[in-house]
């Protein structure tokens, strides 16, 4: 057990983490690749950062329960930002009189925002879409708004994103063929006028989105409207809402294989540590979920050995920390001390395990990253696969400190 | 302004700060006096720690939404925990087996822990009180309970308190004298009980706690009783329940002089900058309070300049720190971005705040120990009075960066 944890430990230690040398053009180069999968980095204005990543989100301009520091001391790379949200409150002007959103939360790494267009899909009866955008009601206060590719371009400018993403809908599965073709033809037009819309600025770029569902003459169709126009990378959405993992997976297996090759892929909106690594398997670079930071703020905590619920009452004398792999303040924190903050609704607890799931997140992008330049990526992801399947540690297999 | 700013830095950097050299007994030592107040320091078996001291209060075995790395990281010496809290949750056994409060929270430093006197008492009709002790019904669940001297003292020796406190009853004001009377005679029986039952151990202490509300011959008698028992050092109790500053410095006025000299004095529950400065300056020496915290979690900072609410739209575009005066993740924030927090819900505002607000109670302390030293606490409470008086300060005196 030590000596795997001391092993593990090192190895981290070794891996690339971001930097913030800046690069006067936002591209992707190639480092190292194992059968589908690559390993690169993402050179930008804000700094480079090795890829496969994984972007924690910051909704509002904050990513829920964790310090800019916190963040940085994670080893995240880019941060997301969300322009529905940040276009309602605080606003994008305001975001820009404040310096822009790298300047205002403190982060002076890469920053993807989104479109909006997934948010005002979802909002359902409160927005109308017509061919030039979507009308919307604020969640907030019921206010009015409008959204087109012009619109969402402009406000990505003044949130100051590194990375911009083109307006697009997503319509959500299952859904007719027919819908789908037309919805990713939409997507498609609004594509173009998104690139129309964008002002180029050294070391920024923007990412077009290929729809389709899980149809593949419509991703094939989309991947080809996408490159003529051009992109600084390309983004797949429209999964990961609803049609699980094997359909998500054959999707990205007919998909990332049409892509450019040197340029970076996001998958957004993913997912699991099991789908990261299914993905990035896939060939996929770049990845977001809300899931390790709204699982940490409900007592989930994503290990090595699978989800553990800190609620659970088996974890109330458990002297032990989360895993035999924390740093920062989880090193010095017990499993008994984290059910007890969430017992007693403390905001530690979410905090605490925040920070956990999202260094968990990171450390399992580093190793993936670390087992593609060494070409044995298989090997891990078996090992990865039964660790997850086999359950906690056990008590003989790593014991408790007991104090008394 | 901005050498006022670099000044001050230099010279908070210049204090004393905790350090967790242990003492193989609990005393406090007199470094320096002036009039009344008093510098020194602390020794116990968990380090010394500069007096006067703010102690943050971290009720259930967390300072709210603060990791115990950024508690330190403020400058705080000691902290408290809540005999009453933790007896129902997780209970002071399961806290001892996690190795004691300490190992629980990861503060290596000294803790303090209040008996549950003043807790329960404020249970009002869930609580039953006789001669041997109280009988009261959880907040959380309604089960029933018991506190005595006895097992007061028991639980803060399993809880590990590097400092113990007497239980003692603590009756509201306005209280008849009779009531006064009655109330702190039992407290000063209860106290020979709480010293009966406490276990001496190498640099852990017990404090008796002086009452009488604000009789001066009740205060005295009490002072004598407890005395005569012998503690480690003395706290001021019975204050700061609504009887407003001027009754409570008046109180100080004839009570601290009654006190030793010789052992550290801890006034309870207080309380707002200028009750903290006023205390100092009539002999107090330690104290606690829930005021910066929970005003943290509403938006409310404590600055030099006196207290600012976050929420006003006037800091919506306020793109300067706090105050002139903020290190570590506040030194990076705006007011914009905490009013933005703030007016989203999210954790991240009331993190901030707590945090500064805690960094603002030790740096006031520092420099008010600093003017002990110096002899110069009178021109530096004149200084503090007039500048809380003066209100923000105007972009005038403390430009805006613009940046667009």
């Amino acid at each position: 057990m030590t000596q795997q944890h001391d092993g593990l430990l090192s190895q981290d230690q070794a891996l690339p983490r971001p930097d913030l040398t800046p690069s006067d053009r936002l591209y992707w180069q190639e480092e190292g690749r194992c059968s589908q999968a690559r390993a690169g980095w993402l050179h930008t204005r804000h700094g480079r950062v090795p890829t496969p990543t994984f972007m924690p989100v910051g909704t509002v301009g904050t990513v829920k329960g964790m310090t800019a520091d916190a963040v940085r001391a994670t080893g995240a790379g880019v941060v997301l930002g969300n322009t529905y949200h940040l276009m309602l409150r605080p606003g994008a002007d305001r975001v820009q009189k404040l310096g822009g959103l790298h300047r205002m939360m403190d982060w002076p790494g890469p920053i993807l925002t989104d479109s909006g267009g997934f948010q005002v899909m979802s909002l359902g009866p409160l927005r109308k879409m017509d061919e030039d955008g979507v009308t919307f009601r604020s969640h907030i206060d019921g206010s009015s708004h409008r959204l087109t590719p012009e619109i969402s371009t402009d406000i990505q400018f003044k949130l100051d994103a590194t990375i911009s993403m083109a307006f697009d809908e997503c319509p959500a599965l299952p859904a007719t063929k027919e819908r789908l073709e037309e919805s990713m033809e939409r997507s498609m037009r609004w594509a173009a006028r998104s690139r129309e819309a964008f002002t180029p600025r050294p070391g920024y770029g923007q990412f077009g989105i290929v729809q389709g569902g899980t149809e593949q003459d419509l991703r094939a169709r989309s991947v080809k409207a996408l490159t003529e126009i051009g992109f600084e990378g390309y983004a797949i959405g429209g999964l990961a809402v609803g049609e699980g993992q094997e359909l998500m997976f054959s999707t990205l297996d007919f998909t990332t294989p049409l892509l450019p090759q040197d340029k970076p892929r996001y998958l957004m909106g993913v997912g699991t540590p099991d789908d990261l690594l299914g993905s990035v398997m896939r060939g996929c670079d770049m990845f977001d979920c809300v899931m390790p930071s709204r699982a940490g703020r409900t007592a989930r905590a994503y290990t090595d050995r699978g989800p553990l619920n800190l609620r659970n009452a088996r974890f109330a004398e458990d002297t032990r920390p989360l895993t035999p792999h924390e740093d920062g303040p989880l090193a010095r924190t017990s499993r008994a001390y984290l059910h007890h903050l969430f017992r007693a609704n403390e905001m530690l607890g979410p905090m605490l395990l925040t920070w956990h799931n999202l260094a968990y997140y990171q450390r399992l992008m580093r190793r993936i990253r670390a087992a593609i330049m060494n070409g044995t990526l298989e090997a891990l992801a078996e090992q990865l696969r039964a660790d997850w399947a086999q359950g906690d540690w056990s008590p003989e297999e790593w014991p408790l400190p007991h104090y008394s």
